[in-house]
């Protein structure tokens, strides 16, 4: 079987491609494991390459001639990580819009063309829910994004519920907590600092905390958000009904929880490197994403959960070992 | 101020024009009552027109050259009615598409491009509910659309949502109920019997009515219609909140309590002029649709309901005398 991961240079498609490539096969078309014979990488860079298995592609994910090219019925799976975070998206309205929505509709639109029905996991996000919203979300609320970028994502859910529903693929939307801790550089999402506020500390450097320590956050590892993707790739195709979006298991904290976890963890002279200057861009974003979701259907279908963020923080520690 | 309705050939997009130049006035957009000076019906076809505040044009809603030379910043009110209807939709996925997402879209980019902020009022349905749906639904049920046409309306509201949000529009989304009694001939939507029942047999003819007596509908007469779109443009620009789509108030009526009502109001050999034959492509259409929808903003908001299914019979065969 033949895999394409869009954002494939990302740190989410590298970890994913490792996983899967450790792992060596994935439920094909007919239900049942095949081996995984190649895995193409798309990103706007190329991705890094060492597994002879893997192919990296650079260029646009909106191309849809592109698309057309990297795509034939041996492309049995397809997991569409590419986005332009909520951050960049809320600032360059027309760049969200296109790679967020257009090149998702393209991608669709590719596999519909092809006419195998191929497994369609599509990255979806919490962001898609906002307005006014109880401490603790139930899956089913309606969704009201207060982001561009939340609408985006709420749009690539109505878009692969109808696709499959019609046949075109055989789709999944995971909606991921903030993941924390992600390696590397601060980026344009707003909720960058969940990572930067552990990550910057444990490297000795200083990091701006842009919401209040009350600010309560849904939160993932990256080992389960990996883990969660892949689950989702090999659910049955009738196990979602009529609603393929669902919301993985997440863990509830505040960001001041957060702290005393890397307290915990690495020391309070490490946590003192927190600064807590709040950003009246980020905050009311932050603020407007649910701090809790109810995951009744994730966890009936067997999707882990995080235990706690000190757990999430030591992972990182040993991941940079 | 000038207005411009796209469907503006269609029934009720001539109704809603025809309302206008009665009532001679809108509130513009800061909030007071202005003239009408013209109103331009776009449509695919030429739309009637007697009035000399009336301007036709004929073309395509999808064109955004055309849209661009429609609206200037003395637009201030966009009333966008035109839609491939549910069956169309469902048996031409990409006309559906092309005319209900891309051409909402276009629409909404050039008012933006023009950043004049005018009133939109979006005519969307009831049917951008879906799955599995309590007898009677409330508002803020998640939307899980099982049509392309619910899937490509649900999707509107969210364009129509975010782009209010960020002030590119004054937007408000109506859902419709199934609007009956439309005039004149059958058309492609899985709603279209609810019409025909009741106009064929006044007109001496035959109606098939493709679904049983049982099902349970959500319908409002085009006054009502034609009463909540305008009702929906005079809001308050925060008079919805953060979700800018709500749902008009209907009746909840079974088939055969349609036929009953008009057998009172016309008398037995009419209503016997209904054939019941249930058809499989219309019937999951129609029975996936909510029978009731519960509606409390509309209400409080001062929106109107019809009192009975026989007035609306009746209300139609007084037009047509």
């Amino acid at each position: 079987m033949q895999i394409l991961i869009t954002g494939g240079a990302g740190f989410l498609g590298q970890r994913l491609a490792a996983a899967l490539l450790t792992r060596g096969s994935l439920t094909g078309p007919h239900g049942q494991p095949q081996s995984i014979e190649r895995i193409t990488l798309l990103d706007v860079v190329p991705a890094a390459t060492a597994d002879r298995r893997v192919v990296a592609v650079s260029g646009d994910i909106a191309d849809a001639g592109l698309l057309d090219r990297l795509i034939d019925t041996s492309t049995t799976s397809v997991f569409h990580l590419a986005a332009i975070v909520s951050g960049m998206a809320e600032a360059e309205f027309d760049k969200g819009m296109r790679i967020n929505l257009d090149a998702t509709r393209a991608l669709l639109d590719v596999c519909r063309a092809r006419g195998h029905r191929p497994r369609f996991v599509f990255t979806s996000s919490c962001a898609v829910f906002g307005g006014a919203l109880p401490a603790s979300v139930p899956e089913s609320t309606a969704l009201t994004p207060q982001t561009s970028y939340g609408t985006q994502k709420a749009i690539g859910e109505l878009l692969v519920n109808d696709y499959s529903r019609r046949g075109f693929v055989d789709g999944r939307s995971v909606r991921l907590p903030t993941i924390t801790v992600r390696p590397g550089k601060p980026n344009a999402a707003a909720s960058s600092f969940a990572s930067g506020i552990i990550r910057e500390p444990l490297n000795g450097e200083a990091a701006i905390c842009p919401v209040g320590p009350d600010t309560r956050v849904w939160v993932a590892s990256p080992r389960s958000a990996i883990a969660g993707l892949i689950a989702a790739h090999e659910l049955a195709s009738d196990a979602l009904g009529s609603n393929r979006a669902f919301c993985l298991p997440g863990l509830s904290v505040t960001v001041g929880e957060m702290a005393a976890a890397l307290e915990r963890a690495a020391g309070a002279d490490v946590a003192a490197r927190i600064r807590w200057e709040r950003d009246p861009r980020i905050e009311p974003i932050v603020i407007g994403w649910p701090g809790e979701v109810e995951t009744p259907r994730a966890l009936a279908l067997g999707f882990l959960r995080d235990t706690s963020f000190e757990e999430i923080v030591r992972e990182y520690q040993d991941s940079r070992r």
